[in-house]
C-alpha cells in the first residue's frame, strides 16, 4: 500500500526500442488485468510488505530517436517475435497511445554514425554537450511537473554504445562541469549526458546497458550531491543469469571448469547495434566477467554474440563448459537458453523503477549495491554469484519492511 | 589437523561396485598424491580449519556380495569408461590389494531376485534377518578392533533396491527388535539390515542410495540410543544437483515452470538394476521431488531412467524446462550433462565419511540435516534449493572450526 | 495443368484434429494466395510437369466424431501453438465454414474407451461393422455426386489406434467380407472399416497413422478389385524423418551405431491418445524400425513419446545416437527437433492428396510404393533410406511427366 | 585381390600431425588386426570386388617439420584425448618406429611466420620455391625407388595455410615452370610446393586441407602432363558432413531455412593454427558452401572456429538450423556434434590412398570428381548433397568392379 500521494514516473531512454515497447505493455496489461504477474520479481511474496508504488501510480515517458509509433512497434514486436498477440495490443492502445504523447526526441550528441544513423531528420541537433543535457533536463522537468511526480525514475534502455575509456575524464564534478562549459563536446557519450541530465533533476537513474552511464566519479559525487540513488550496469537476462547460477554450483562441489563457450544468436535491434565490433565489445566484456568473478580462477571462456535476423527478439544461447572432476577426468555440460530477451528484460525495468523509487523515498543516496542480482556488472559489486546477491536483495527489502512501514 | 589419535574406517556396503571402486582408487591416488583434490568438498578453503580426518589416517573396507577382484574392476572401470589411466591402477595395486584383504561378504537376505542372481554361490545364506544382522555386526566389529579405529563409518554404495512401504514396520524399537527376534523374514530390505548392524555396533551411517536403509522411526530410536548420527539418502551427482541449483533461479526471477522433463541414459551396473521397474521406481521418486520442493507448486514433470549399455559408467541427462515468462511468453531452457556417474559420487563419499565422521567426534547423535545438500532426498529436511542447503553445511563447519579446535 | 474436367476430393477422417484443421486452413490459404508454397513436395520443380491438381479444384470434405467447431479449433490451433495468426483465420472464415458444412459425423464402431470417450453423444451408434461401413459410405458417395467429383481421395489423420494382430484375419476378402454378414463385430478397428468403406465406393485410401486401417491382405484384394490405389502408413514428419536421413550418413561411412536413443514430448491431443500405454506401442513401432532398417544391424534402440501438455503441437525431441568410429572410440550425435507437428503434416497430406489422384487417374492399383518418403513405416517396402525413397518419387513423377502429358 | 606385383607407397605431408599420427596408429593396427574395419568407407561391402590395394601392401612415410617422435606423439594422443589406449601403442611400437624412419623434414618455404614457428632448426631453408621442390621430390623418388613402390600417392594432411588468389599465378604451367626458374620465390604456398613435386615424379596427389595445393589451372596442366589424378580439397569429417547431409532434407521436404550458425570447438595443433584469422578464413569459407550449394538460396549463414585448448582433438559443433515450414511457421532443429577429429580423418585417409591407387592404376589422370564426398569443397564438382555425391563414388567403384577386375 503507498502511504505517501502523489505519482512516480519511469522515464525510459529507447522509449520505443524492444525493451521500452515490452515495458509499456506489460504496465498497460497489467493496470487492466489483462495478464499475470509472473516475471515480475518484486511480485513475489516477500515484497508484498515493502510499501512498494502500485502499479496504476506510474506513468510512463521517454526519450526516443527513432519516428515510429509505440502501437506499432507493439503490433509489430508481437507479430514478428509470437509472443503476445496482436489482438491484445488492441485493447490497450489507448494506454499506448497516452505513453506515446509523453515520449520526447532524445538526443544523438555524443553517438556514433552506427546509432546516429537510426536517427529521425526531427531530432533536434544539439550543437553542445551542455545544451543537449540542459533539452534533456528540461524534458524531465517537463513530466516531472505536469504529471505531478514525487519522483522520477530514469531507466537507460537504449543501444548499447562502444566502450569508453573513463579515466579520460576528470574525477571531480567541478572540473568535469567546468569542461562541459568550456567545450562543446568534451567526448563523454550519450548515456553519460543522460545521466547528468537526470542528477541535474534529481531524478535516480538505472543504467541497463553496458554503456558508460553514469560510472564516473565525477558522476558519482554528482549523484551524492542531488541525493539520488543509481545502479547499473546492463540487466541480467539470460545465458549471464544461468553463468551466474551455474557458476557457484562448480565452486560449490570443487568442479574445475576447463572451459566455458557461450555462444549468442538473436536479431533484434540491440543485436543490429551489436553486429558492429565496437558495440559488441561492451556486451561482451560484460557477459565474460561473472564465470571467473565467481570462480576465483580463470579457465578459458569465449562469449559471442551474433546477429541473425530472422531470430527477432529470440535470443538463443548455446554454452559449453568443459569441466575437470575426480581424478581428473573430464566432463560436459551444456545448455540451451531459448528466450525472448525483451519479454525477460521488460518486468525487471518495472521491477527496477519499484525498488529504486523505494529506496530514493527513504533517502538512500549513491550506489544500490543490494539490486546486484538485475545486472550483468553490478557496479561496486564483487560478488558474482547469484543467489548471494539475491539474498543481498532479500535482505534489504526484510529491513524497509520492517523499518519504514509506508 | 587432527589431534586424536587412531585410525578412522570407511565401511563400503556394496565394496566393488562402481562408486566403491573409484572410492578406493580415489583414496588411494590421494594418499600417494597422485591426483589434484578437485572434487572434493572437503578440500574446499572453508573446510580447511575443521579438524577432518587426514586422507593417510582412513582404512576401508566393506561388504560385496559379487566375486570380482578390486583391482580388475578399478582397470575394467578405467578402460570401459575412459577415466583414469589402466597404468595408474598399477601404480596402486598395493593399496587395492591391502582394501580387498578388508573386503567381507555382505548379505541378500531381504534383496529380491534382481540383486540375489547377481551374488557368488559363497555369499553366506543367512537363515533370518536376526542371523544377517548378526554376521554383519561381527564384520564390523572384527574391522574396528583389528585396525584400532576410533570410529567407523558405514556408507551404503549397493545398488537400488525396490521401494517399501515404511509403515508397515511397528514405530518403536522395542517392537521391531522383538519382530526380528520372533520371525525369520520381518520383510525388513538388505539396506536396513546392515543400519540395524551399524547402530547396534555403534557405527554411523551414511545411506548413499535411495533404498530403504535407516529411513524408519523405530531405526532412528536405535540410532538415538547408540549415540550414532545417520543421514541419507541418494546421492546428489548430476541432473537431480542441476535441478536443485536452476529451480531456485526460475523462483527467483517469478518464471513460472510449466514442465520439467528430464530423460537419463547410462550403462552401469547401477542402470541395469535400475532397468527393472520397481527398481526404478524408488530412483525415479526421488529424483522428481526436488522441482517442486522449490518452485512451492506442481509443474508437470517427468523423469525416466534408461539403461543403454554401451554408455557404461556416463550418464547423459536430457532435461528440458519449458517456462512462462512475462505476459505468457512460453520459452524454454534445455541442458545436457554428459557426467561420469561413479567419478562424481565417489569425492562425496570420501567427504561424507570425514564429515560424518566429524559429527560423531563432537557427539551428534541421530539425523545430520546439515549434509543435506548432498543428497537427492534428505531426510527430514524441506529446503531443496541447493545453495541454502550448501549454506547450511557452511554454517556447521564454520561453528565446528570455532567450537571444537581439534 | 490439369486438362480433365471435374473437381478432386479430399475427404479426412478426423476432420477437425489438429492435422486436418492446419490442411483446411492451409488450402483456404493457398487458394486466396496468403501464404507461400513452402513445405509442400509438391511445389517443388521437379513436379511442375506432372499435371497435378491445382488447389481450386480440390474440395475437401470429412469425417468427425467429435461436436467442435473447425473455424474454433482453427482459431485455438493459431492462439494456442503461437503459429499462423488469429487474424489470418478470419480472412478464410467463409471458406472454413463452407468445409464445415462437407463434415459428417464419423463412427466409433471398432474404437476402444479412449476413442470413444471423446465423441459426441450426437454421433450416430453403429450396430455391427458392416452398418458403420455402409453408413461411411453413403457419405462418401453423396459428397462425389454433390460436388460432381472426378475422384474422392481418403486419407485417414485420426487418432492413433491400439496395435491388431492382422493375422487374426482372413486373407481372402471373400472370407471377410462373410464375416462382415454374418457377425456384428468381427474385431475390426474402425480404420478398417473406413478403408473398407472407401475401396467399396472405388476411393484411394491413404493411412497416415500408424493405425491398421487397409494393411491386411483382405483389403489389398478388396482395393484391386476395386481399382483404387492405397498407401501408408504413418507419416513421417520430424524425428522419424531425420532418422531416415541420418542413419545413411553412418552407414556410408561404415560409422558403427552402439545405441539410438528418441525422446519425444508434445502435448496435443494426439499425444493425449497415445500417452495410454497401447496406442503408444503402435508409434512407437513404427518410429523404431527406421534405424535398423537402414543400418542393416540392431544397435540398441529406445524410443519414447511423452505428453506434455503445456507444448501443444510443439513437438520436441531429443535423439542420442552413441557411435562408434575408427579405431574403436565412440563418439557422440545429439540432436534437438523442435517442429510443430501438424504444420509439418499438413502439407504432407495435401501433397499425397495430389500424387495419390494423379496415380489413381493414370490407372495404379493397389499399393504406392513410390510414395515411401512420406510414410515412417512405408508399406512393403524395404528401403528405409529417405534419399533412395526420395528418389523412387522423384523417377515416378520424372515418367508420369513424359508418358502421361495431362 | 591385388593383381599387381609391388607395394603401394602413402606420403602424408604433415607425418606427424595428429590425422598423421591416426593414420599410421591405424595403419599398423589394421595389419596387426588389433582393430575392426568400423570406419573405413573402402571396407563396405560395395567395395570388396574393386581391387583395392591390402593393408599389407601399403608403405607409409612422410614429410613433417617438426622434431617430434611418431611413437611419443601416438602415445600422447592416447592420454590427452582418451581415445585408444597407450597399451596398444606398445603394441605396434615397431611399426610406428620404421614408419618414423621413412619420415623427411618437409620445407617451409611459402609458409608464413604461424607455421614457420613450429619448424624445427635443422628443417632445411630452402633458397628458393625449385630448391623445395627438387629436394621434396627427391625425397618422393628415393622412397619410391627404395621400397619398389608401382605407386605411391601423396596426402596433404598439414595445417591449414591462409588463403591464396590463384588468379595472381599464370594459367598456363610452361609460364609458371619459368617463374619457378627465373624467381626465388614467386608466391606460392608451401602446398602447392608439394604438389609440383608430387606431379613432377608421377605422384597422384590428395589435399586433405583448404590450402590452396594443386588448385591451379598450370598444376592442372602438369597433372595431365605427368599421367596423374589428384582431388581435394578439405576432407568432410563432422560438422560440414552433417550439413551436406541435413541441406539436402530441407530441400527435399521443400522447407525453407532462414539461417544456418554453426559454432565449432576444439583445441588440437590445427585448431591452434585456425586460431589465427587469415588461416581461419580459408577454413571457414570451405565450410560454408555446403547449405547455400544444396539449397540453391542463401540463407544467413555463419560459422565460427574457436580454439578451445582442454578439448584437445575433440570438436564440438553446435549447429543451430532455423527453418520456415507450412504457413510460414518457424521450427528449430539443433545438433550437437562430439567427434574426435583426427580418428574422423584417419580412415578416409586411407580409403583415398586406396581409391586414389586403383584410379591411377586403371589411367585416370586429373581431378577424381567421383571422390567429391570425401571432400567439403571438392574441386570442379558443384553437387553438394552427400548422398549424391556418394553414388558417383558407388557408380564408379561398380564400374571400375566389373570393368577392371585386377
Amino acid at each position: 500500500m503507498m502511504a505517501q500521494s502523489g505519482k512516480v514516473g519511469l522515464w525510459l531512454i529507447g522509449a520505443k526500442g524492444g525493451i521500452a515497447t515490452c515495458v509499456s505493455v506489460g504496465w498497460a496489461m497489467l493496470t487492466r488485468s489483462l495478464t499475470s504477474k509472473v516475471g515480475l520479481v518484486t511480485e513475489l511474496p516477500q515484497f508484498a510488505q515493502a510499501g512498494l508504488v502500485d502499479w496504476p501510480d506510474i506513468v510512463i515517458g521517454g526519450h526516443e530517436i527513432r519516428d515510429v509509433s509505440l502501437a506499432e512497434e507493439s503490433r509489430a514486436f508481437a507479430s514478428v517475435n509470437r509472443t503476445f498477440e496482436r489482438q491484445h495490443v488492441d485493447l490497450i492502445a489507448d494506454a499506448l497511445e497516452s505513453i506515446e504523447q509523453q515520449i520526447r526526441y532524445g538526443t544523438v550528441f555524443g553517438a556514433d554514425q552506427m546509432i546516429a544513423q537510426l536517427a529521425s531528420p526531427n531530432v533536434p541537433r544539439d550543437r553542445s554537450a551542455r545544451e543537449a543535457i540542459e533539452r534533456i533536463a528540461a524534458d524531465l522537468k517537463d513530466f516531472k511537473s505536469r504529471h505531478n511526480l514525487r519522483s522520477l525514475i530514469v531507466i537507460n534502455v537504449a543501444s548499447t554504445e562502444p566502450p569508453v575509456d573513463p579515466s579520460q575524464f576528470p574525477a571531480k564534478w567541478s572540473e568535469l562541469e567546468q569542461l562541459l562549459a568550456e567545450q562543446p563536446d568534451p567526448g563523454l557519450p550519450t548515456s553519460t549526458l543522460y545521466a547528468i541530465a537526470a542528477f541535474e533533476t534529481g531524478c535516480p537513474y538505472i543504467n541497463f546497458t553496458p554503456s558508460l552511464g553514469p560510472a564516473l566519479p565525477a558522476l558519482d559525487e554528482l549523484a551524492q550531491h542531488n541525493n539520488v540513488p543509481y545502479m547499473g550496469c546492463d540487466g541480467k537476462t539470460g545465458e549471464t543469469l544461468m553463468k551466474s547460477v551455474l557458476a557457484p554450483m562448480f565452486r560449490a562441489r570443487n568442479l574445475r571448469v576447463l572451459s566455458w563457450v557461450g555462444h549468442n544468436i538473436f536479431g533484434n535491434l540491440d543485436g543490429k547495434i551489436l553486429d558492429d565490433p565496437r558495440h559488441k565489445s561492451s556486451k561482451v566484456q560484460s557477459k565474460d566477467r561473472v564465470v571467473s568473478g565467481v570462480l576465483g580462477y580463470h579457465p578459458q571462456t569465449l562469449v559471442s554474440i551474433e546477429y541473425i535476423e530472422g531470430l527477432g527478439d529470440w535470443k538463443t544461447a548455446w554454452d559449453h563448459v568443459h569441466f575437470q572432476g575426480f581424478l581428473g577426468v573430464p566432463m560436459v555440460l551444456q545448455f540451451i537458453w531459448q528466450g525472448c530477451d525483451s519479454i525477460l528484460a521488460a518486468p525487471l525495468v518495472l521491477d527496477l523503477c519499484r525498488l529504486t523509487e523505494r529506496a530514493h523515498r527513504i533517502g538512500i543516496v549513491g550506489l544500490m549495491p543490494f539490486l546486484a542480482s538485475f545486472f550483468k556488472s553490478p557496479y561496486d559489486v564483487k560478488e558474482a554469484d547469484f543467489f548471494k546477491q539475491f539474498q543481498m536483495l532479500e535482505q534489504w527489502i526484510e529491513s524497509v519492511s520492517h523499518s519504514h512501514p509506508s
